[in-house]
């Protein structure tokens, strides 16, 4: 029987699990098992219909592996043996493991909508032949509708439009696409910038059919409309994979993840842990079950595992969601939380708000507008999140703000927060728009003292 | 006689700290004095040679004062009775304050060079007039000579080469360009990334004297070599602009800058503060003087000042350092100190890097390599700084870095940093260069423990 110090199973989490493992323990043989021959960057999914071609062009390179001296054993993983120790495969030799790391990442929710199963409609799985298929699909249809308008959705908008000429409309329930993420100013400028494109944007909506004979044809809403569709993406949002940790008898929690405590360590079984999209998480904030699925929130996690693997020392703060995007070349990002749900969640707020040309002075080539807004606790002044809209700056803004969350720093701590600034490069220090947001609040935030 | 509660003295900083004063105490009379009509930004003075055009497209737009409040009365500071608390000026009223701010900025260091004072030889005042004729004569002429390979000197050699057809030479005295502000390999990065535009850089090398007759027509350096210049550029660093406060018996420092304490306040008198170029400053890493001369340290500076008039609470934790530049496309950016700094300081530190893409996949349009270093405490694991050099997401890397020096982060809490990512806007989230590098650092630093 095959044996190694730590089996990992599972995508790109377990990559970095297993880099982090080897950084560690460097004298420990680490296995990872997938069923995937490559592995996609999950982030990557919705560009490869457009700006990188193909799923070919979207791959983690396997040297990463080769590099850390991770064997790569591409088989199933159908059954678990805790007492033993033993992982069994589909096709291969058992393994024996004496620790064990699941990063099986997540599975696209499928909604119980009549006609789901039709031909022509997919769903975004994180696989090389599938998502060949799609996009050879997608390149001979006319009418494409996105179910969903979260980031994927809207992503997948924005990138199947740009290089074909197609119909394409995205159906979401809430009042505003990307609401989960963003609040409604932000969410208004998304929607109007993608609308911008020539997609569609339905909101306040929902689907009650996929109609049409052996291949969809058209798809019917709650309020009577009926769009034409020969293709259909399902983007509502995914599940963890947890099947197998649960037919191994571990404990699940939110949403039926992978129980984990703060060492990313298992609760049923301390020689099994879990990271990434497959195993539950806690907001950073007020320790509540978090339904964040981020490919960095599951790398900062495979971390965190990778390291506690043979002495749990390092704690997982929690998570506090960090992410960014682009919608026909105007960029979005969050760090932690937005000011609904601050509200949502009781906390009386103070919000600031500030704007500034992305370089200076505002005549520079290509200067863009950057929108900021910061949200600070009324009672103790601490930073609980912030937005950023602007130019392509915006995803390296938001790791800022991400610091500045992470080491509760207070709005009189930003203010006087020295950031580097250049003409080509970023706003001008007078103008420097997340100081300035929080020089907005400073005052507020007195009055309430 | 004219009355404020608070009089400032001075330029961009002398906003920022106006506008701090209005917002924290938006009941006082707040008065600038300046000499200068329009005030420049003061780190795009090289672009107005290329990128921008003019003076003119630099300015810092006065409309700042009358949303703020802020009179502004244009004209020249000449002396000041501490005791009745009154600023005397050339031309006008004199002025009664109750708080006195000076943000009088930093001058260009003229060498005592053998023909320094010959037609054609500038320096980098930042005055609108003066600028202008050195436009005007870089137009003109067709061998230019900068003498000093800092960011002034790069950045203008940068630029005029851009847009013109000029045989342009940089000399500086040290080993490498910009070696006061970053590592060797980024020099080195730095010179050849320059040298591809055309500029002929020499390193190692001092002016002895300007030759030629009323006009400078020649640069004679210490080698013996003679470089035919028709315009030279005197680009070798600035001094505290603190003529008027030594006049008026306040304490002098490092530098000859206005002595302050850590709320910007002089050490003479506790009327008068100051901020930026003009005052002194202290190391965040040690405590002793800091040469630095930043806009973003003055604005930060100016932002303690202004709220601490009426009543000193803010406190100035002391100069990080941090700064971005981009020199024929490349950027390069440091926060904090840099190795040598660190080995110089005799501090025993670990060097973590790491090098990505800035878009992930790498096949993404105008991906460029980014290479981060990080230089950690070796007993502590605290980290000291960073340097990034890649694309325009630099600018706002090196203030990621920032927020983690100044929060005191260490390797491990990096490592767990949580950064949102995006293929268009950010490194991959296995690959981030920032947590990756700290990740190089972490082994090394065990070692030692």
């Amino acid at each position: 029987m095959k044996k190694a110090d730590v089996v990992i199973l599972g995508g790109m989490s377990g990559i970095s699990a297993g880099i982090s493992c080897h950084r560690h323990y460097p004298d420990k043989k680490v296995i990872l098992i997938r069923k995937e021959g490559t592995v996609l960057i999950p982030c990557g999914i919705p560009y490869i219909f457009g700006t990188v071609g193909g799923p070919e062009n979207n791959v983690i390179p396997d040297g990463l592996l080769e590099n850390n001296g991770i064997e790569l054993v591409t088989d199933e993983a159908v059954n678990l043996d805790r007492d033993k120790k033993i992982v069994y495969l589909k096709d291969s030799e058992e393994i024996e493991y004496d620790k064990l790391v699941f990063a099986t990442g997540s599975e696209p929710m499928i909604p119980p909508i009549p006609g789901i199963d039709k031909k022509n409609v997919f769903s975004v799985k994180k696989e090389f032949d599938y998502l060949k298929k799609v996009l050879q699909k997608m390149n001979e249809v006319k009418d494409v509708v996105i179910i969903g308008g979260g980031f994927i959705g809207v992503e997948f908008a924005d990138e199947c439009r740009k290089t074909r000429d197609i119909n394409l409309t995205v159906v979401e329930m809430q009042s505003h696409c990307l609401q989960l993420a963003m609040d409604d100013e932000y969410c208004d400028e998304a929607k109007s910038v993608l609308e911008e494109t020539g997609v569609k944007v339905i909101t306040r909506d929902r689907v009650v059919s996929l109609n049409g004979g052996d291949a969809v044809e058209s798809v019917k809403l709650a309020s009577g409309k009926e769009l034409k569709a020969d293709l259909v993406i399902l983007g509502i949002g995914c599940v963890p994979n947890s099947k197998l940790a649960e037919k191994a008898g571990l404990e699940l929690g939110f949403r039926k993840g992978i129980k984990v405590d703060r060492f990313m360590r298992s609760y049923t079984d301390p020689n099994i842990f879990a990271c990434g999209d497959c195993c539950t998480k806690e907001s950073f904030f007020d320790g509540k079950p978090s339904g964040v699925m981020l490919a960095s929130v599951a790398t900062s996690e495979a971390r965190i595992a990778g390291a506690n693997l043979f002495s749990p020392v390092h704690h997982n703060c929690g998570v506090i969601s960090v992410f960014a995007t682009i919608i026909n070349g105007r960029a979005f990002g969050v760090a932690g939380l937005t000011e609904r749900e601050a509200r949502n969640n009781g906390m009386e707020i103070v919000v600031g708000r500030a704007e500034a040309p992305d370089t200076h002075p505002g005549g520079m080539p290509q200067s863009v507008q950057l929108k900021v807004k910061l949200i600070f606790a009324k009672d103790t002044g601490t930073i609980l999140g912030g937005a950023v809209s602007g130019g392509k700056s915006t995803g390296e803004m938001v790791n800022v703000l991400s610091a500045c969350i992470l080491h509760r720093m207070k709005a009189n701590d930003i203010v006087m927060f020295q950031m580097g600034t250049h003409p080509a490069l970023t706003p001008s220090p007078i103008a420097y728009p997340i100081v300035n947001a929080a020089c907005a609040a400073v005052l507020p935030l007195k009055d309430c003292e």
